[in-house]
C-alpha cells in the first residue's frame, strides 16, 4: 500500500527560516502565520490530505470516473471526501474573504496544495479548478457576477471547470470556433464543441460553473476575437437556489494514461446560457492571467508527485532486502537493505535534491504572487510581479519535467514490484506526466519564458532576480563549510548569465535561433534557481550547526543535499549553456518530409 | 490509430554499408545472407510483423490477459497470430539447424526481433523466451533433453519460460528457495513459489517448457548451491505425445502498468517432476549465459518502442497544425504543421539520433555475439566475445533508458492527445518502462559493467572496443565533411578514456566509489559508442554525397543528424566523466535512515 507523510518539518523550515515570511507582517492576512498557528494550521492540513484524500487514491484510479447518459460519476468515497474538505473549510484558502474566501497568505495556500496533491492528484483537481474559476471571475467579473457565483465556489457548494480548448485548438487558442451569440436580454447562447476540459461535469457539487472562451459573431479573427463567458451547468436564480439545467452536456470522457478519478469531457453547447465575462474580445488575456496562476499549481503537481514517490521509495529501500554490502561493514546484515546501495543512494539523493529545494522554490513563487497583489506598497507589489511572472514558466517546466524524471527514478528503485499497480509507485509516474502537458506544454513555457518574460521591464526582472543570487553567493563564499556550494552555484549562474544574454539579443529578432534553445535554456534556469535555494538551506543549516541549535540532523541532512547538488546535479549548467546557445539552424536544416 | 512502418531501408544500410556484412561469407549462414535474399527476408519480415502482429497490440493492452481457476487467456487474436508466425517459419531464426532452428545470422535474427518488438512488444515475448530456452537447453541439456524438447520449441508447437525470481530474491538469486529433490530415478521433484514469471502459463501453445533454478537440499548455500531443471507444464511421453499434467501452476497474474498482454504469474510447484540441465550447482552460471543473451533482446526492445513511438510521433507533427511560424515562410501555412517548431524538431532529432545509431549498434554487438558462436577462426571468437561481453551491459541499459526517454519524448509530441489512450503513444511509455528493470536492473547492468566487463581479458575488451573508435577518428579528421564530428567523438572518447581508467583502478579495490559513478559510467560509454555509429554513418553518407550515388537524401538526412549528434548529445561526455569519476563518499555520507 502506498504511503504519504506531509513533510511538515519541512515546511516550517522553509516558511519560518528561509521564506521568513514573519517580515511581511505588514501584508494583510500575513501577522498571524507564524509559530503556532502555523503549525495548528500545517497540521490540520496534513491530518486531512493524509487522513481523507490519500486512502482514495489507489482505488479512484482503478475505479476511474464512468461516463452515463452524460453524467460523470466520480469513484467511490469521492463525495464524501469531497464534502469533508468542504465543511472543514479548505476551499479558498487564500481568496478574498469579501466573498467567502479565507484570506490566507498564498504560501499557506500552496503548502496546503502540494499536500492535497501529493496526497490524491485527481481529487486536488476539483478543489484547485474551483479556486481558479474564483480567481478569474474575481478579476474580471462584474459586482454581480461575484455576488452570484464566488460564495457559492468559496464554500464548496459548487465546483468550477475552465473550457479553453477544442480538439483542433490545444496549444493555439487563436483557432477556437465555439460561437456566443448576444441576446436581446444582454445575455449570449453558446453553441460549439470543447474538448479535454478536466471537471466540467462530475457528482460532487450540485452545480458547476464553467468558463468559457468562445466567439462573438463578428469578431476580429485570431486571439483578438476572444471573450469570456460564465455558463453555469444549472441556471442560478435570483433566489440563490437552481433553476434549470443549461444546454450543455458531456458527450464522453476519455480514456487516460492517468489521472483517472478526473474527468477528462467533451462537452457539447446547444444554445448553452452564458454571460460575458469583462469586456468583450479580451477573453484570451484574461484567461491568460488565470492561466498563469494556475501554472504554480501545476508546478507545485509535478514536485507533489516525486514527493509522495520518493517517499514509498523511502520506505521500500529500507525494507527491501537484496545483495552484499559492496564494503563490508560489520553493522550490515547480509543481505542489505537496497538503500545501503550506493546506486540506490544516488537515485534517492538526486529525487530529494529536487524535491526539497523545489518546494522551497515554488513557495518563494507564490509569496511573490502574493505579495504582487497584497503588499502594501507599490514598488514592491511591481517587483515582485515581475518575480513572480518570470519564475512561473521557469517552475511550470522545470518540476513537472523533474517530478516525471523523480517518479520513474522511484519506480525505478522498487524494481520490478515497482511495475506492478499494488506498490502505487506506477500510478504516480502515469499521473504526473500530463502535468508536462496541461496548463501549457513545457516547450511552450521555454517559449514564454524568452520571447516575453525575459524583456519584462526592460529585462529588469531577470536582473532582480540574479541580483538575489549573486548576494547570496557572495554572503557564503567566506564561510568554510559553503564555500563550494557558493563556487558551484557562481559557475553555474555565470553559464545562464551568458544564456540569457544570447537569448535577450535573439527574443526580439532571430526567434527562431532561440526557440531551438528555449527548452535547454529554461533548465539551466530552474537548475540554477534550485541551486540558489540549496545555497541559502545550507546557510541556514550551517549556521544552526556551528551554533549547535535546532534540529542538528535536519540541518546536517540539508548540508549533504547542498553538496550533493552543488557536485552531481549543477554540473549540467554548462552542457545547458552550449546547447541553449546553438542556435536552430541544424534543426531546421531538413525538410520535415526527410525526418 | 497507432502506425509501424519496419525501417527496411534502415536495416539494409546497416547491413550492407556498415556492417558489412559480405565479409563473412566464410561463417556459416552468412554466405546468402546479402541483396536480393537479404531484402526478401525484410520485406516478409516486415509484412507479417505489420500485419499481423502490430493490429493486435493497443487491443491486446486493452483487453489484457485474463487468469481464470490457473489457467490463462491471452487477449483476442493472439492464438491465431501466434499459429501464423510458427506456421511461416518466424520461430527460432538463427537456431541450430540440427535441431529444428533456421540458422540464419544473428543480424537477421534480432532485425526482426525488433520490428515484432516494435509492433507488439506483449507479442515478441512468447517467441523471444521460447528462443531463449531453446538456447538454455541448447547449451547445458544432454542429448536426449535437446531431441526431446528442442525440435518442439523451434517450431512453436511448445513455448518456453524462464523461471529465476522468487519474491524475496528478484536482483539477488542466492537467496533463493525452490526446492528440488532427488528422486531414485534420477528426476527430481519441484517444490517452491517463483514470482514474476513472464508466460508460465497462456493457451498459445499445447505445452510450456519452463526452466527452473532451485536448490537440491544439502547443497551450498549461495549461488553455488542453485541447478536447473526442466519442468514441462505437460510431461512430454516418449512417443513424442503429452502425458499429464505436471504439478505446477499458476497462481495468479500480476496487474501491471505495461506489457499487459504478456502474463506475469506466481508459479507455485506442489512436488512437480523436473529434470536436472546441466551439472548439479553450476545453475546460476548456466542461467547467466541465458540471461546474457537476452539482454541484447532486451536492449532492442527499448530500441524498439523509441521507433515505433518516434514514427507516431513524427506522422503527428506533420499533420498536426498549431501555432504560427517563427519566422514568416511564404510557403508555410498558418497555423503550421508543428514539425516546422524548432522546439517539436528538437524532440523529433533527438529521439531519431538516438533509434537510428541503436540500431546500428545494437546489430553490432548481435553480429559479436554471432561471431563468438560461428566465426571458423578462434581468436576472431575470442575477440567477438570480449567486445559482446563488453557491450551487453552498455546497450542494455542505455538503449532502454534511452527507450524510455524517447518514448516520452513522442508522447510530448502529442500534447494533450498523448495522454489519451486512443493515439497509443501512451502505451509505448508503460511497455517500454519495464525494459529498464528485468533481465537485471539498469543498475546492475552499470555494476556489471565497472565491475567484470572492463576486466574481461585483464581489459583486453575495452582496448579493442577503444581502438576501433580510434581508428574512426583517424579515418575522418582530414574529411572536412566529417572534421566536426569526428573533433567532438576524439573529445568524448577521451572523458570515456580517463573515466574508464578510473574505474578499472577501483573496481579491484575501491568497488564502493566505483559503484557511486557505476550508472554515469555507463551513459557515458553509451553516448560515446552511438557517437561512432553516427561518425560511421557519416562517413558513409559524405562519401555517397560526394560520389554522387545511391539515396542522396538519405545520406544527406545521415549526415545531418551526425552533426546534430555531435553537437547536441555528445557534449554530455564532459558532465558524465566529472559525475562518474566523484566516488561514493558523499552518497554514503548520511545514515539511510536520515534520507
Amino acid at each position: 500500500m502506498p504511503v504519504y507523510r506531509a513533510p511538515l518539518k519541512e515546511y516550517r523550515f522553509i516558511i519560518e527560516e528561509f521564506l521568513r515570511l514573519e517580515r511581511f507582517a505588514e501584508v494583510p492576512g500575513y501577522a498571524d502565520a507564524a509559530g503556532e498557528t502555523l503549525a495548528v494550521f500545517l497540521d490540520s492540513a496534513a491530518r486531512i490530505c493524509e487522513g481523507v484524500a490519500q486512502p482514495l487514491n489507489q482505488p479512484g484510479d482503478l475505479e476511474g470516473c464512468r461516463w452515463e447518459a452524460g453524467e460523470v460519476r466520480t469513484p467511490k468515497g469521492f463525495r464524501e471526501a469531497y464534502r469533508r474538505f468542504a465543511d472543514d473549510g479548505w476551499i479558498g484558502l487564500a481568496l478574498d474573504t469579501v466573498y467567502g474566501g479565507k484570506g490566507l497568505p498564498g504560501v499557506l495556500a500552496e503548502s496546503f496544495a502540494e499536500m492535497l496533491a501529493a496526497a490524491n492528484l485527481a481529487f486536488s483537481g476539483y478543489i484547485e479548478l474551483s479556486e481558479a474559476v474564483f480567481s478569474a471571475l474575481h478579476a474580471h467579473g462584474s459586482e454581480a457576477q461575484k455576488r452570484l457565483y464566488l460564495p457559492k465556489l468559496a464554500s464548496g457548494e459548487w465546483t468550477g471547470a475552465m473550457h479553453l480548448t477544442e480538439a483542433h485548438a490545444g496549444s493555439d487558442l487563436r483557432l477556437i470556433r465555439t460561437r456566443a451569440v448576444p441576446q436581446a436580454d444582454g445575455s449570449y447562447r453558446i453553441h460549439g464543441t470543447k474538448s479535454f476540459i478536466t471537471n466540467a461535469e462530475h457528482d460532487l457539487a450540485a452545480n458547476i460553473v464553467n468558463v468559457v472562451i468562445a466567439r462573438i459573431p463578428g469578431s476580429p479573427e485570431g486571439s483578438g476575437g476572444v471573450s469570456l463567458f460564465v455558463v453555469p451547468k444549472f441556471l442560478p436564480q435570483a433566489d440563490g437556489g437552481l433553476g434549470p439545467r443549461n444546454a450543455l452536456e458531456c458527450a464522453s470522457i476519455e480514456h487516460k494514461m492517468g489521472l483517472r478519478a478526473a474527468p477528462t469531457g467533451v462537452i457539447h453547447y446547444h444554445g448553452a446560457h452564458g454571460w460575458l465575462v469583462g469586456e468583450v474580445n479580451h477573453g484570451l488575456r484574461a484567461m491568460f492571467t488565470m492561466v498563469n496562476d494556475a501554472r504554480l499549481g501545476v508546478a507545485l503537481q509535478g514536485l507533489s508527485q516525486a514527493e509522495v514517490a520518493c517517499q514509498n521509495a523511502i520506505h521500500y529501500a529500507r525494507e527491501r532486502r537484496q545483495g552484499r554490502a559492496l564494503a563490508p561493514a560489520a553493522d550490515l546484515p547480509d543481505p542489505v537493505p537496497i538503500i545501503e546501495h550506493p546506486d540506490v543512494r544516488r537515485m534517492l539523493m538526486t529525487m530529494r535534491a529536487f524535491t526539497e529545494a523545489a518546494r522551497g522554490l515554488g513557495l518563494w513563487v507564490a509569496l511573490q504572487i502574493d505579495l504582487a497583489k497584497r503588499h502594501p506598497d507599490a514598488a514592491e507589489r511591481a517587483r515582485a510581479d515581475r518575480l513572480a511572472a518570470l519564475m512561473t514558466p521557469v517552475i511550470k517546466a522545470h518540476f513537472t519535467d523533474w517530478g516525471s524524471e523523480a517518479a520513474n527514478l522511484a519506480l525505478q528503485c522498487f524494481g520490478g514490484y515497482g511495475f506492478i499497480e499494488d506498490t502505487g509507485v506506477e500510478q504516480f509516474v502515469r499521473d504526473v506526466r500530463i502535468t508536462q502537458i496541461y496548463e501549457g506544454t513545457n516547450g511552450i513555457q521555454s517559449l514564454d519564458l524568452v520571447r516575453r518574460k525575459l524583456s519584462l521591464g526592460a529585462g529588469a526582472g531577470v536582473r532582480e532576480f540574479f541580483a538575489l543570487l549573486g548576494q547570496s553567493i557572495a554572503a557564503a563564499e567566506g564561510d568554510a563549510a559553503l564555500a563550494d556550494i557558493a563556487q558551484a552555484l557562481r559557475t553555474a549562474l555565470s553559464s545562464l548569465g551568458q544564456a540569457t544574454a544570447w537569448m535577450q539579443q535573439r527574443a526580439g529578432g532571430d526567434v527562431t535561433a532561440a526557440a531551438g534553445g528555449a527548452t535547454d535554456y529554461l533548465r539551466l534556469f530552474g537548475l540554477v534557481s534550485l541551486g540558489w535555494v540549496w545555497l541559502e538551506y545550507a546557510r541556514i543549516g550551517a549556521a544552526a550547526v556551528s551554533q549547535g541549535r535546532g534540529d542538528l540532523a535536519f540541518h546536517r541532512h540539508k548540508l549533504a543535499l547542498g553538496r550533493f547538488y552543488a557536485r552531481r546535479i549543477l554540473p549540467e549548467a554548462s552542457m545547458l549553456l552550449a546547447r541553449a546557445t546553438l542556435g536552430a539552424a541544424d534543426l531546421i536544416e531538413l525538410a520535415g518530409e526527410d525526418l
